[in-house]
């Protein structure tokens, strides 16, 4: 018999479900509410980074690093929680949106550069 | 013989990798640049509900509901790549700060309120 | 004799310059970095009206008020630093943005709408 | 008889009432909705700078330098509107603030150094 593999982000979700649902919480969360608590994480975020420089940003300290992951945390389950209350498969847009990016930067014209489409579209107008 | 259930995060993981190796962007993506991409796409989110109530932002159109699916996506994609070069399990902080924020907010007393913690906190050192 | 009344604009700003060549801070300033920390104070603000109602977020407590007023400061004062840093004069494009946006959105047409452009180009273009 | 120089800041204030009304916008202008708006805007400057380093953030070009300084214009015009429909003085609040920062980073203490005041507390503590 076989036990299949959990997928781990399912496993997520029902938990996050479940603490949201023993705090009767689902009232408060309209995706407007929750697009604007993520972003005050991603903001927590940010925040860690604003006086570092690229190079530091990379070199974080125990203690530094535990803290910038609670952010990402933070900001992970506010980007789950509105994917449930919309009821969007957050796996499959970001697979569609990978799709979509690897036809609009494509890698023989955008390797090594980082210009946004943008300049890219204007390169091709002119 | 069993055949594993593939995780989908891992693979959503493996393939973003793979489409930053083949556009050499590696280079680019310092933690402070990628926290600075990933609320700029947050932002954009946000923006789609800056002037809805919140009942209009359950109640999409299936026009805005592919859109906000895509800035749902870009925002995922930048936090899995944050975490990719931080190293960083997002499934374990999210589970760790789940179970953290059960402590914070206990059940008999955040049942139906959106109390912050401060708050919280307030109401019992008075 | 006339003593001139002083612009208050002007005033702030030529504190907010000398406050940070007293700490030697310019070295920090870049426009990179204070967009960081600008975006960051907006959040601050974002946050308090996150559980808040539309309505809510206009009676605010005496002490919620004097919070909120502070992160305004905050976002304030980047802004005028991002300002001087660049050498562009805040209240020049402020009256020109507000120029442009009275083309882009005429009395006319946006009367009692809260439409975005895009929406309403839309329109023409139908 | 005296003329009073005029103050670039209450002028703006003016013009962006006279806006809103002319369109019966306010309707819309919640500071929660606004608050969204705002960061919105603070983001797309964010976005300009994102993938660039410091010092190309220091030397913009014409083009782009433009671009920054709409960006700039959007952020303050809702600055400015929040602040209107709160009936907070902009001026004010942000010369309190900079006093309350004058004493939290004494000058003796922080010159040349980028520390949080909450490293600086830290040191203080040991």
């Amino acid at each position: 018999m076989t036990i299949p593999t959990e997928d781990s982000l399912k496993q997520l979700q029902q938990k996050l479900q479940a603490f949201i649902d023993e705090r009767d919480w689902a009232q408060f969360h309209s995706p407007k509410n929750l697009a604007m608590a993520m972003i005050v994480e991603a903001a927590e975020l940010v925040e860690h980074f604003q006086w570092s420089t690229e190079s530091e940003s990379h070199e974080l300290s125990a203690e530094k690093r535990e803290a910038v992951g609670y952010e990402l945390a933070d900001t992970f389950v506010y980007l789950l929680r509105i994917s449930q209350v919309l009821n969007i498969d957050l796996i499959e847009v970001a697979n569609a949106k990978i799709l979509l990016n690897a036809q609009k930067y494509p890698v023989e014209l955008m390797r090594g550069k980082n210009n946004k489409y943008a300049d890219y579209q204007n390169q091709k107008n002119v």
